[in-house]
C-alpha cells in the first residue's frame, strides 16, 4: 500500500529521508499520514542500511498537525483512534534505534510541533516557527504538551499553550525545542552534512546511546546511574567499542562492524 | 472579612486582579495576606465571570516573601502553621481552573520569588530582579526553591538558592523563570493585552489544558501520553472544541458557551 | 597513601581546593585519581573548617574523562569496577554536605564534562569548551549523559552525545550547563570570589539546603513541597536562623555558630 503522503528514499550514506508530501493539506497529519509514517518507521528500524534517519516536508508549511476533519463528527472511539495512532508514530520515533533529525522548512504547529519536539534534533530554517494554537480553536494541545513540556522550560511550554502564539526559529533555539537554525538556503546541506556525521559513526553504539539516554531520564538520579554503569559495561564488550578505543589509542580511524 | 493587604476587582473582560498593596511592608507574605489570596482564589475559582487572574502589586517590592517577624520566636508548629498557609497559596495557583498571569514590577525575593515561579505566565519590568536570597540569613529557601527548580535549570536555580544573588528580569527571562520582559511604562498595557487575548477563548478548554498539562508533567513519557490522549477525546467531546473546530473549518468566528 | 594526581589545600576562608594534576594524561580520571577524589571528598566531608569546596586542574585540558586504557582488554567485572568508581565520586560530589564549586579553565571531555555537570556550581573560561564525544570511538557517553541530561534540555543534551561536539563556553552558559563565565586570566578570582561568599554564611545552612534541594527535585511537586515545608521548619529551629533572622531584623551583622 504506497503513501504518496509520505516520500522515502535512502542515500548512499545510509540517510533515510521522510518526506510529508502533502502540501496543499498543510501537511496535515491525516490518519493516512501517521500509517504511511507508522509503517515506514517500523521498516526502517530493521533495515540495516539505514543508519540515521531525516523528516522533512514540501511546501511552505513543515506540518499543520491533526487533519481537523477527523475531528469533527466523530465519537470517542473515532478520536481515540487517531490520538493512539499519533502516539504510536511518535514513541517510534522515540524508541527507533538510529537517531531522527528534524528538518523543518516553515511552520509547524500543534501535532506538527509535537513531531518536531519528539524528534532527537531539530534543525530549522531561521525563518520557521512553531506553535501550538489549539486553544484558540476550543481544543487544547495536551498531547502536543506532552513533547513540548519535555523540551523546552515550563513557562515556556505554558505560554505557548494558553496563547497559541508562534514563535520564531530564533526563541525555539533558546527554549531548547529545536537544536540548530540554518538559513532557509543553508537549511538541507546543513542537515545533510550532521546525518552523515552521524552515520560514519557505529550503529550499534547509537543504537544502545539513544535507547538508554531516553530510558534513564524518566528514572531517578541513582537508578539513572545504576543502570547506566551497567549500560557502558555492555557497550564496552561490543565490538565497536574495542575496535574505536583501540584505533584511538593506536591514532587511526576505526573500522565499524554494524 | 476584608483585607486591606490584597485588593481586588474585575474587568469588563473576565480578568481578575489581585493586588498586593502593603509596600510600606514590601508587599510580604504574611499570615493574613496568604490567608487573604486563599480566600480570593478559592472565590476565583468558582466564579464563572472570572476567566483569566493577574497577580500583581503596588510599589516597588512585587514581594519580599514571608514576613521575617513571623519565623522569629515561634515554635515548630507556629512555623509549619505558616508554611502550610503559603504552600496552600501556591497551590492554589497552579490548581485554579483558570490561568494566572505574575506582573512583576520590582523585586522579588524568596517566597515572592516562589510566587512568580508559580504563575502559569509571568511578565516582569525589564527593571525587575529576582532573588532567593534566604542563605544570607540562615534560612535557605527550600520552599522557593521547589517553584524556582521546576522553572529553571538546576546550576541557574543552585546559583540563587547558594549565593542568594538578585538575577536580573532579562537573566530571568533567560533562565525560563518568567515569560516575557517590557519597559516599566509598558509592563500593565502588555498583561492586560496577553489577559484579554487569553480570556477571549473557551474557558473549560483553559480549564481542562491547565490542569492536565501540570498532571502530565508528573508522570513518565508513556503515562503522559496515554493520560493526555484521553484528555484530548475529553476535549473534543466538549462544546466549545466541536464550535471551535466547526467555525475554524466555515471560517468564521467562534461562539463560546464557557 | 598520598596521590600526586590530586593536590589539596585549604585556606584560610574555609575554601578547599582539589586540583587535578595530571595535566600530561589530560587530567582523566583513572582509577587512581577517582580513588583519591573519593577519599579527599569523605575526608573534607566530616572537616568543619571547610565551608566550600572548588575543583580544578592544572593544564589546558580541565579533564578528559576516564582513562581509556582502563577500558580495553577487561572484562565486565573489571569495567563495572570503574564506572561505579566515578559514580562514587559523582555522588560524593552530590551528597556533600558543602557547596562544590568546578573551576574550569580549558576543555572538559566525557566524564570531565560529567564532573562539570555534577558540581553545584560551574563557572568557566569564556575559552572552555564542554563535550561527551565518547559515540566518535564507539562508546556512548551514556554515564555523563546522566548528569548532562539533569542540567540541560534534551534537545542540547542529545545534539551533544550523538554528534560529540564541542560546545563552547557561551553555549555551555546558555544551556544551563554551567553557572558563569570569565576571562581567562580573571577566573581564579571570580571562583575564589563566590567561594568566599559562600563560605561567609552559616555552614548548618548550607549543608541543609543543598541536600533538601536535591531531595526535593526528585519528588513531584506536592510530595516536594510536603518535605521542602518540614525542612524550613526545622532550618528555622536552628540556631544560625534564629540568629540570621534577628541580627537581619535588628540590623546588624550575624555571627554564625556553624
Amino acid at each position: 500500500m504506497p503513501s504518496e503522503t509520505v516520500l522515502y528514499e535512502l542515500t548512499d550514506h545510509g540517510v533515510a529521508i521522510l518526506t510529508l508530501n502533502n502540501p496543499e493539506r498543510r501537511n496535515a497529519l491525516s490518519s493516512e499520514t501517521l500509517a504511511a509514517l507508522e509503517r515506514l518507521l517500523a521498516q526502517l528500524a530493521n533495515d540495516s542500511d539505514v543508519r540515521v534517519v531525516v523528516i522533512r516536508s514540501h511546501g511552505p508549511v513543515f506540518s499543520s498537525g491533526h487533519d481537523l476533519n477527523e475531528l469533527v463528527n466523530g465519537d470517542a472511539e473515532d478520536y481515540a483512534t487517531v490520538f493512539a495512532a499519533c502516539t504510536r508514530v511518535m514513541e517510534a520515533i522515540r524508541l527507533l534505534p538510529k537517531p531522527v533529525i528534524a528538518q523543518v522548512q516553515g511552520l509547524a504547529t500543534a501535532a506538527g510541533c509535537q513531531l518536531v519536539a519528539t524528534c532527537d534534533i531539530a534543525v530549522a530554517a531561521d525563518t520557521a516557527a512553531f506553535a501550538t494554537p489549539g486553544v484558540q480553536i476550543g481544543l487544547f494541545c495536551t498531547t502536543p504538551g506532552v513533547a513540548v513540556a519535555r523540551s523546552v522550560m515550563p513557562k515556556k511550554a505554558m505560554e505557548m499553550l494558553l496563547t497559541g502564539r508562534a514563535i520564531s526559529a530564533q526563541e525555539a533555539l533558546e527554549f531548547g525545542l529545536i537544536s540548530r537554525i540554518a538559513p532557509p538556503g543553508d537549511l538541507e546541506e546543513e542537515v545533510m552534512t550532521l546525518a552523515m556525521q552521524i552515520s560514519s559513526t557505529s550503529a550499534h553504539t547509537l543504537a544502545l546511546g539513544k535507547a538508554a539516554f531516553y530510558q534513564q531520564i524518566e528514572m531517578d538520579r541513582p537508578a539513572a546511574y545504576q543502570f547506566a554503569g551497567q549500560v557502558m559495561v555492555d557497550n564496552l564488550l561490543a565490538d565497536d567499542a574495542k575496535e574505536g578505543i583501540s584505533a584511538f589509542l593506536e591514532k587511526r580511524p576505526p573500522v565499524w562492524t554494524t
